[in-house]
This record gives structure tokens, sequence and C-alpha cells, in this order.
């Protein structure tokens, strides 16, 4: 079976693509970061649903929040209430998902893998310029040309497979493959017992995709 | 003054881009990592360097040797003699220049710079896929890619100005710039005082630029 990297926040989407790239025959890697997220109850629903998938589990310490500039990592800034703004909302990690797609390249090359998923979406999100498909194409040609089997046999495919999945689809997908999504934690204010406040942008984009997708929301809420 | 990141390890080729990151009229940041190398000394040279040209310098725990596969950080690898060979040696560390210059983007964009300097070379190097220009401009995309700033402007440039250099030409023109090499520590398997082996490739490279350059190599050998 071939080797894939899956980038892994024990969330909603990324939880999907785990079960997608098992779906499709690949033998998953899950790969998890502590980079100082407030939320960081992620992290442990993250590991219970990689040791119930029986999936190998690496989680790395990373130094993202030493930077600043999120209110996902800064203690000084506040998760604010979903606004339906059309702006880049402050829980924008800069470079994240470049920092993240990079150790997941290095994982994979030292895995024998060149297959790496990523759950980000361009219909339901946050409007983080890190999820559009255009940086999912940049980041897979800096991956095959970063790389020393890049570079032999231009192999690297960065999978994004929610990319144009609405949210409900994403829900309908997921529950087709068998994911348990009360174990799954979304929430950017999550606490310690991974209780969602129901109000962040995250809260808001996971509850309506499981009302337009008229099922019972099996989040547990504070 | 325009600010940019400047990755830099301490050694001679950076120690080169700072300072033509500052002839040029940039303020500088220098960015090191402590990413498991066994070669730590580099970093103390790294912090006195930039302490004697006063230049504000961060330093972040990555955990790259942790991810393994490269004779840098892995303790069970050795690292070999210079040997002349065409093949991609076992110092090479899988996506290091990829996770570098991903942690730079995030300190550029909290640090409202959209400039970042690399000591790259792809004349009188190891051999590294992510030393090349082609590598460097598909960074550059992916940064205009992923970031508010860069999306907004296309902004962002990686400069990688030893790009085309021989390590003969680097030092000669680190020398009209007032470099102290003395200080610098490129070696692979330098000791905890900062001396080289000599017969690394790093050494290698290093002490043929200083011969070529007619100059007296101011490295400390063990």
């Amino acid at each position: 079976m071939k080797k894939a990297i899956i980038l892994f926040s024990g969330g909603l989407d990324s939880t999907t693509c785990l079960a997608i790239a098992k779906s499709q025959g690949f033998s998953p890697i899950a790969l998890s970061f502590s980079y100082g997220q407030k939320h960081s109850a992620e992290l442990h629903a993250a590991k219970i649903i990689a040791k119930k998938m029986a999936i190998p589990h690496t989680i790395l310490d990373l130094p993202v929040g030493q930077l600043g500039g999120s209110a996902l990592t800064d203690d000084k800034m506040t998760v604010a209430d979903y606004n339906g703004s059309d702006e880049i909302p402050t829980t924008y990690v800069p470079a994240r998902n470049t920092i993240f797609l990079s150790f997941a390249l290095g994982l994979a090359e030292v895995s024998n893998a060149t297959d790496i998923f990523i759950g980000v979406s361009a219909v339901d999100y946050s409007g983080y310029p890190d999820c559009r498909p255009a940086f999912i194409q940049a980041f897979e040609q800096v991956a095959n040309l970063a790389t020393k089997i890049g570079v032999e046999k231009n192999c690297f495919k960065i999978h994004a497979p929610l990319s144009h999945l609405s949210k409900q689809q994403t829900i309908e997908l997921g529950i087709r493959l068998g994911v348990d999504y009360s174990l799954t934690v979304s929430c950017y204010r999550a606490n310690a017992a991974g209780e969602a406040c129901g109000k962040c942008d995250s809260c808001v984009l996971r509850k309506k995709g499981f009302s337009d997708a008229a099922l019972d929301d099996p989040t547990h809420y504070t």
C-alpha cells in the first residue's frame, strides 16, 4: 500500500481527509502540530481519532505561536464571533499552511511517501489565502523542486480533496465513509474538554454544514 | 528603511547575505534555527555575529532532527569526508530550506517585511535540490499566494544573491563589504569551540574559496 501523509488537526475537515485517503487505498500517516494554538483540545481529539482508526500519528512541536500575529495563538488577541465579513479574520495564522506542508514534505521524504493530504476548502472557509487551490498547486511545485525524489520523478502530489466541497458535502462524504464526527473538534475556542462555543467562524460553518445536510449535529457545545 | 528577513546560520554564505542585505539598504532581521543539527557551534557563531553587527536576531527551535534522514541530525549517521561525487550527499536534510523559508515567511508577515534573503548557491554547493534557482522561484510564488499581503500586492521577493556566485566570488564580495569570516562557522562537524574539520564538503568548498581568492583562510581548524 502506498503511504500518504495527512495533515491532521483532529477537526471535521482533516478527519474526513483521513477517511478519504484510506478509501483511496493509501496507508495514512497522520501528522499533527502543537503550535501554540489556544484550542489545543483539538490535539487530544486527534490522538483519540488516530488511535481509534489505528493510524500511525506523529505530533511535532512548532514555534508558530512565538511569531504571534494571530488570535488563535496570541493571548492578547481575542477570537471573535462569526460576523460574515469578507475580510481575512484575525484567526488567520501567518504562513501556517506553508509551514505545516513543509513539515509534511519532510516527513513524506523520510517515509518514502510522495502523497500529502490537506483538508482545505475554498467554499465554506474563513477566507485564509493559504486554503485556495492556487496556493496548493504552487506548493506542489515547490515539493517537486525541493526534494531528491521530486527532482528525479516529479511525483509529489498535494491532495486537497475537499477543495471544491461545501461543508455539507464534506459531511455527507464523511458519513458515507464512516467518520464519527462526535469525536472531532473544530471550535477555535474549544475548552479543555473539547466543548465548542458555537459562535466562532469554525463553529458557525460546521453547524451550518450539519443543518444543510439535515443531520443531527453531534458537536459537544458548552 | 525596508525590513528584510535573513536566513542566518552563522556560516560563510548567510553572513555574506546579511552584509549584502545591509549594503542594499535593508534593515535586516536575522533568523536562525536550532533544528537538531550536530554542528550547533554555528548557532553560537550566529549569535556573536548578529550582536557584533547590531542586528535583531531570532532563534527558533524546530523538530527537523526528529524527522531523521540526514547525517547532519541523526546520531546513527556519519558525516562523510568530501569525495567529489555528483550524488546528493547524506548531509542533505529533507525539506530543510522549504521549512526554513516557511518560518521566514511567517516572521516576515508579522514584521511587515516582504523581502527574504537566503544564502544558497548553485555553483560551489553540495548538490542539494533546495539550493537551485528553480526552487527559490517556486517558493516565491508560494509566498505570494499564501499570505495576506502577497495576495493583495504580489510583493514578496526571495533574494538569493549568491545563487550564481562561486565560493571565491562570494568571499571576495563579503570582504569588500567588511565581513569578518573568522567569526563564521561552516563545518558540518564543527566542535563545541567552533573549530572546523577541514575535510567535510562544507570545509573543502570553503577552503577552496579562500585559496582561489588568494586570501589567507581565517577558519579555525582542529
